[in-house]
């Protein structure tokens, strides 16, 4: 489907520099652009390409000097890349019915509006919401609670009770509800401590693939509406996340931790047991959080440490030779090092 | 199924204080419990919660005063709670049976006490024991050994000539028996060396979703018995893992290392190829062992060092900035910096 | 089957010591080898262990004194190991034909010599090469294509317009092609943005258990020809990797970072989002790169710095309380401390 340069200024609310009448089939990256693709400056970082590139023409959050191709001004070029790639690159459309394959228990109520796929595997009184998608050899539990618009990817595992909210997405292979790792240490071994609780996704959730949220020990694991979870990730039982909190690749949550609204955990972070990271918190790459977090602070580090604190210590860290050097010229030729006496 | 508190206190062993008569339904957290439910106190962290929970009775490890509820001391409150979640809320027994769209292979022997689900597909000449459960969607390779009572969850993957012990439980996704990661570079590229060794899980071990075991390249890669494996961990080719380790979630265990009994890995901790890790010794959350480490040390950070000198290096570095200032004020105002001349 | 060491010393090329005539049936490790079996010493850290070997011949890559079995002496035992294993224990030969229960959508063509297993699912107009191998309950989308000789193991997902190159093999639960990890952060949450481009993965590539590849915002994730991808390792949406890379267990690239040809990622390591790392560079286990590297440098630590400075930088932290002692000294006895006052 082909829209005018000027159509899609008007639907973003953007500022049309140019060929209202350009007809835009696609959006391609800055490399791969043509005259009839739209492309997008998201970042200084891409100045350069975008100055060079073939596209006809650019969202940019303001007007580009020196570029000859159109531009669509707008707030917020991610925001409008966004709407503009909804518009030009529909998602193809779920099929709506169970497929013949699928094994639905006794007691499961699915929307006829919703799709059920090839060798999907329905427990008893599972309950799949209005236009929702359960992929191919999707598993779901027992007493499970799918909502409507939400959308699970090829084997997705939701163990019984799991509930997933509506519009939420869980990518392929993911894991809902499985035990926490709970055990009590005795003489002879250790002895698993029954999880029996469960675990609650909210509403327009997204879970990367191969992640896994693990049921409670008692009462609900929780992750809030609008939370982003991205692949690889751990959350373990009991951890309670607040809306709209960001969990970057390979980071992980262990037991009983709760995140507040907005928290961040960037690629590969980890968060130890029983903390709360407060409302807006931030935790960089790879930092270890061994403490609890105030609302609003940014961390980094092993342990982690609020960020000024740790920029200052890599600071000294990489002068720590010429520290070494300065100490060993004050004590003069006649000092007697340690070690070498 | 109800229970009066003197039964359980009488079950657990443990000292009753208050009404043996009152009725137990089931176990809650502190926040949640009501009075017909009982709750445990397992660290002090919780001591607050608990002196205001609304639970009828509590488990604790002593006397409890100041606490308006009945309470049942014991001398592990962890090990009476699993013991009491056994007793309250009994796991839902699996079917026994091969599910009519099982695909099993030639030569299988499985127990008729055991149960195949929906879509299982298992090789050829494996053998599943006396009641033991393999999930909808697990895929078993050809001479595959599952002991009695071991618990499949769905999409379990096993590939060929993988045992896995009596009792042991292996959660959804998990991967058992993969490739090792081994190639020859030669100036072609990277050869792969065949990974033809195979994979022997113990009894009663636990494999947490989304785990992978990595078959041996020759030999056997081995998991202890009463090991517990969490989430997201890898186990590389040829790791021997001895009796009761702990592996948290997104721990990792390059090849050939071997873990003596009762290692504990923390969360996101990482140990190098080829390296001993001595029975009892514990590697700290995030951490990365390098160097083999004797048994019964505690270690910590990158690289991972006895954790009383990683503390010291920790509280030296937090003084950093200061032994800066001390050292310049030390050079005086005459003195001339490195890089400032 | 049987071959003489003579006959395996021709094949690899090697110098034989010993009886060319002593049949070799298998290759086993070094403490279980026995007179009939081929073991080999690839690292000198089991010279010892290759000396009490009970072997039959051994694979060196010099003349071992002091070794009562035979020897072939090659240029590097571990591409001679590859080789030999190959010859003595071949993989079993997958099956050809697609199985009665596969779900083959419209338009797929299949080549005759490619074998599709139970359960397995593919989309419309799927491809699939000759000799290829798709496992049980493998989910492959729309449009992709499945090269020559590729092997997809069990449980494998594919989203639609996945390319999968010759020969190249994908171990059970990886999924590639899943949506990347974009949104734009609004008033009211963070919005998606339609991650609309798609995952190629070159030829004689092998991709590890429950390893993600996430599809492209626009454009397309690459995976180069001959690079080897442990398990538990995320490739972000946009990245770039080129040929005869190495990424191991549980290390992860951020989005739209590129890797040049041959460069390593030890284990856990991390790479942030758009950084360029140049061809040969070495990262070493559980660094994180937060800036480019280029070509050929190995580096280290977190943040990640070359690996000569990262040393030093350790060197000198071991010695921290010493410096810290020594500046106490050289203030004397009247010197008044920081916080001391």
């Amino acid at each position: 489907m082909t829209w005018t340069l000027g159509e899609i200024a008007e639907r973003l609310g953007g500022e049309l520099i140019g060929d209202g009448a350009r007809p835009i089939a696609r959006v391609r990256t800055l490399d791969e652009a043509g005259p009839g693709d739209l492309s997008f400056l998201t970042h200084p970082r891409y100045l350069e390409a975008a100055l060079r590139s073939g596209a006809g023409a650019l969202l940019v959050a303001r007007r580009l000097e020196g570029a000859s191709c159109d531009q669509v001004v707008v707030a917020s070029p991610s925001a409008a890349l966004a709407q503009v790639l909804e518009l030009l690159h529909p998602e193809p459309e779920a099929t709506a019915g169970v497929h013949e394959t699928a094994v639905v228990g006794a007691g499961c109520r699915v929307d006829p509006s919703a799709g059920v796929g090839p060798y999907a595997v329905l427990g008893r009184r599972v309950s799949v919401g209005a236009g929702a998608s359960i992929g191919a050899h999707v598993a779901v539990g027992d007493d499970c609670v799918i909502g409507a618009g939400a959308v699970l990817h090829p084997h997705v595992v939701l163990y019984r009770r799991t509930v997933v909210g509506e519009r939420t997405v869980v990518h392929a292979g993911a894991v809902l509800g499985a035990d926490g790792f709970g055990y009590a240490t005795e003489d002879a071994g250790h002895r698993k401590i029954p999880q029996v609780g469960d675990v609650e996704v909210g509403a327009e959730v997204e879970i990367g693939a191969l992640s896994a949220v693990d049921r409670a020990l008692l009462g609900t694991t929780r992750v809030g509406d609008g939370s982003k979870i991205d692949n690889l990730v751990q959350v373990g039982h009991n951890v309670q996340i607040g809306r709209g909190a960001i969990l970057c690749g390979q980071s992980g949550v262990a037991g009983s931790a709760r995140l507040g609204e907005g928290v961040v955990l960037a690629g590969q972070a980890g968060v130890s047991g029983h903390l709360e990271i407060g409302a807006g918190a931030r935790v960089a790459a790879k930092s270890a959080v061994y403490q609890s977090v105030a609302a609003g602070t940014t961390v980094a580090g092993i342990p982690a440490q609020p960020i000024a604190a740790w920029r200052r210590q890599q600071a000294l860290l990489r002068r720590l030779a010429e520290i070494w050097r300065r100490l060993l010229r004050l004590e003069g030729p006649g000092a007697r090092g340690e070690g070498e006496s």
